[in-house]
């Protein structure tokens, strides 16, 4: 029965949990990972796809060696079609950024050989995950490894980096987290094909079919999502019956058609935000989906995972290596107020871009009011862009 | 029993009426005025304030002579106050414009005398108005004058300026109209005050006890609002409560105080947007809030009414003077664009502004995050400027 003792116990092997774990290392940190899915697992699960700059710069921290600019495109901007008319947002034209497509089980690969890299240990497919003590300065993280046996890691700090359903969350007493949650009146189907780019960059298209998203994923394989309502079955949809509702949703003038190719992979995607308060408690602290999940429409899950590694690493590393805790006092405050901003985002995103069966006429109007609003303003495109190219970290 | 004939003919002596009756003066184009209401009465109806910078423009046509620049205040921005900390917006730094507080009464005084320099017939305090013919191309508008006369008015057009509950609306059979409505979940308690101005600018402040407007009206009285619930009597709210309440919902680390003074009128308001399309049918056009009706938060109602004038006098003195009616046939579709806009801006300002007690907490941490973001973004301020300093009109 291993026994670890380590600075930091990172529960999850997610973009958040590795991300922390390489940032701490590099700063002389040491940490255990643990994550209940195998290496293979984690690198098939075709998740989020694009990065906002300040990811990708995390990204480029020394030791990664990610692939993101060899692999990855850069993105300089999106598309938004309403009623089958073309709005495209120039990133760096509007706001001097741009956005990578790069895929998050690419990052994982990229990650997971980093951390094995630095010799430090990550077990993965384990079962049991617990955490006990988080109210003490020496708290712990109880498991069962693949081989059966019990693992338990002591650690100064605990970090819940374990996504939407891990155990951490629960770990904070009932009475001092508040939970938010929403749920939105649709889901998205989404499809993975294999065929060529219909376009460079993503299009969202709101019509009054509803919303469609083309995005990319490499030369040869695409994602693209359409809206259904919640509870869609996935095998109730041929090829064919896809095809000809993604066509029509971004149909227009211009004749932008699709690029179609054959189906090998169909999702339905529920449509959640959520945010756990505070996003620490005694040693624990809560990273990435384990305190907050948002509707992939702002493309903003992956990123806010990194936007909290980005305030959490530095806080740690000032209470472990300089003795000054205050930073790390003060790390929900800080990373809350950024998830609220993306979770905004997320959901304006959602609600002006999605018809919404159970809203009135004048809803349907008005937020159609608000995305023209938006694009027929250069104030508002700024606006628009720099919510998704992401707010300055930290 | 008189039987008139002009160009136009305007139901509704309210700023859309007779802003438009001057332009179409101006334009050597006839028309004659009516409206339920006597002069004393509309002149001494205080409702609304600010004025877009193109609304003003207006009010600088020829012949008005109005005291808007005498009497009126530019205000060069307003500021949002969260949780009692200050966000000043500085529209002249943000977009180059700015607005004026100058009193919806004391425009229609300006209007008035414009009017009657012209010697163009405006009769006022007429009772049973009825529109008839308005598919024809010789529409009439029947009224009984003050005296007990009945009033025929024969035009080539008639405008619908009567406001929300005027009878023009519901001449547009209801088969090829659409009313959108949607209803707010609280009431603004208003108050006119003799106190001097407690801060030169508007101040909008979103406090958990709810939201609070500070405005001016002269050096000698002011106007304030705070929400309450729907259905709140006036009666029970003294003196001393109001004040307590404003104050409580403005009070900040920097010592933020009201000046207080007797309190000379009180007033709830409901809170309703309303929008009904198209804008025209055949001989008959609606403009302003006959047609449109927002919250008062985004202080659009009276500058939608001026900019549905803005498109419709050049539209009309197209059709009546250069036998050209393209532009009339497109009014609706041209003013309908701006309208939508300024719903979804002023439901915007409601929403991220007020508390909603029907809302669950993540709505209420959202709309926080919303208002946050957009006051944390250069962007943000200057999008918002824009959208309260107006769009360009026509
Ligand atoms: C189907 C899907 C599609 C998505 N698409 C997009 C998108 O298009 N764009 C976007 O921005 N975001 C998207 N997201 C969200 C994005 O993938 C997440 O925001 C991101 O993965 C968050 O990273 P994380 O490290 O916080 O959590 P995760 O990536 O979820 O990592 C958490 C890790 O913790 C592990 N874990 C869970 N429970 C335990 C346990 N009991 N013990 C040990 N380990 C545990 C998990 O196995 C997992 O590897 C999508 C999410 C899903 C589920
Ligand atoms: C209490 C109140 C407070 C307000 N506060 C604000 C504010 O703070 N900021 C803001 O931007 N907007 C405010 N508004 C809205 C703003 O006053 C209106 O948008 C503006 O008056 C619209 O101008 P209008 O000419 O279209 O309509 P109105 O000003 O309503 O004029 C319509 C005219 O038609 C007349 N009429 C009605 N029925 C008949 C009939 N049957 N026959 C003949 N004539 C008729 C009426 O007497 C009236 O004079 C407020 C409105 C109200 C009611």
């Amino acid at each position: 029965m291993p026994q670890l003792q380590t600075d930091v116990a990172i529960v999850g092997a997610g973009p958040a949990g590795l991300m922390l774990a390489h940032l701490l290392h590099v700063a002389g940190i040491d940490s255990v990972v643990i994550d209940n899915r195998s290496h293979d697992d984690i690198a098939t699960t075709h998740r989020a796809g694009i990065l906002e700059a300040a990811s990708v710069r995390m990204l480029e921290t020394p030791g990664i060696d990610s692939r993101v600019h060899t692999a990855g495109h850069r993105h300089d901007g999106i598309d938004i079609r309403v009623d089958g008319i073309s709005h495209p947002l120039h990133f760096p034209d509007l706001v001097g950024e741009s956005v990578w497509l790069y895929p998050q089980n690419e990052i994982f690969v990229d990650l997971a050989a980093a951390r094995a890299r630095t010799g430090r240990p990550t077990f993965h497919s384990v079962t049991d995950t617990r955490l006990s003590a988080i109210d003490s300065e020496s708290p712990s993280v109880h498991a069962v490894t693949e081989d059966g046996e019990q693992l338990t890691i002591t650690a100064r700090y605990v970090v819940g980096a374990d996504g939407s359903r891990g155990p951490s969350r629960a770990s904070i007493p009932d009475s001092t987290r508040q939970r938010y949650f929403h749920e939105y009146p649709f889901a998205w189907f989404g499809i993975l094909c294999e065929a060529p780019p219909s376009h460079e960059v993503l299009v969202y298209s709101r019509s009054p079919r509803g919303f469609a998203l083309i995005s990319q994923r490499s030369e040869s394989v695409q994602r693209m999502y359409f809206q259904t309502p919640p509870g869609t079955d996935a095998a109730d949809w041929s090829d064919d019956r896809i095809w000809s509702e993604l066509q029509a949703r971004v149909a227009g003038p211009d004749g932008f058609e699709l690029k179609t190719g054959p189906i090998i992979d169909k999702t339905v995607l529920p449509f959640r935000s959520a945010v756990t308060e505070p996003m620490q408690h005694g040693s624990l602290f809560l990273a990435g989906d384990s305190a907050h999940t948002v509707p992939p429409t702002g493309a903003k899950g992956l990123n806010l995972a990194f936007a909290d590694v980005a305030v959490l690493a530095p806080a740690l590393i000032a209470a472990l290596r300089d003795a000054d805790a205050e930073a790390l006092a003060g790390y929900s405050q800080t990373a809350v107020a950024r998830v609220w901003k993306a979770q905004n985002f997320s959901y304006q995103m959602t609600r002006m871009l999605h018809t919404d069966e159970t809203a009135d006429p004048f809803e349907t109007k008005r937020s159609l009011g608000e995305l023209r609003s938006i694009l027929g303003s250069e104030h508002g495109r700024r606006y628009l862009a720099e919510c998704y190219t992401g707010w300055p970290q930290g």
